[in-house]
């Protein structure tokens, strides 16, 4: 799929973010923008070594300036532009925004071989059963976590995200 | 694999937080403890929907608020118990936090049957190739991309996380 014109000139946006905030100490080289009918309405790089955070990658970063500024949690026909392919942290904030489209230009395996990064492995550790991960995951007192799920779709008052 | 007595407990935390946390309209039915040598050193529940911030699940929460209290971007050590097995996303969070192990009490699949969210669904849609997704993601200027990689490759006082 070509990308257009201005898919190009946002996604470069995204680059010059990721080659700022690496220079500028913020964290590893990468950079995102949220878009809405053509304007800029949130944008981040990585900053997990300056704040400590070891969530705040730049299309997370993206994501909580733009629903900040425009005061939801949902990110309707927008698009998110970065600078690498999403990792699956990335990749399931953005299905938890629902923006209508994702433009890249790295890729997850770039990130691994270029420049050292784990995105490649965690998308192989996700498809290993939970147990035997490298991080392994158990699991125990199913009920009792079933029983606040029935109080949620019991509450009449609730938000639904 | 059986929980150890300290292992429910603290996952009991957990749920206990996503009970308070979805009966204080703060978000969705979900609460995390992050513990290190028996003592819990930060926690979390949903707040997407009292924030506007869909990247605030309850263990990204939990993850931020234990990475704040500790002073580092590593969970070295720390075991995260939640009330759900966590999302791609919070998956994700907890691969780049580095914890020993997580340990959780309701399924993606209960998340998805008795309360209504997207978790199983996310990672359905993580399996299928980028282009084809619900939220397609699309590729272009790769070498572009490559390159800030290289810079990061290239730099001297980089801080690897």
């Amino acid at each position: 799929m070509q990308l257009s014109e201005e898919d190009k000139f946002f996604l470069r946006e995204a680059i010059k973010l990721a080659r700022e905030g690496m220079h500028s100490d913020l964290g590893g080289p990468f950079g995102a923008v949220v878009v809405r009918d053509g304007k800029i309405i949130g944008k981040g790089s990585n900053q997990v070594a300056s704040t400590n955070d070891p969530t705040a990658h730049a299309e997370i970063t993206a994501i909580r300036d733009a629903c900040k500024n425009i005061g939801a949690f949902q990110l309707e026909d927008c698009t998110i532009y970065t600078s690498c392919e999403p990792c699956p942290m990335c990749l399931g904030a953005i299905f938890w925004s629902r923006p209508v489209r994702v433009v890249y230009a790295a890729t997850q395996m770039d990130a691994e071989t270029i420049a050292g990064f784990d995105d490649h492995f965690i998308y192989e550790q996700i498809d290993i059963p939970a147990e035997e991960r490298k991080i392994p995951a158990v699991q125990g007192l199913r009920e009792e976590g079933q029983e606040v799920f029935r109080e949620w779709q019991e509450k009449d008052d609730k938000i639904v995200y």
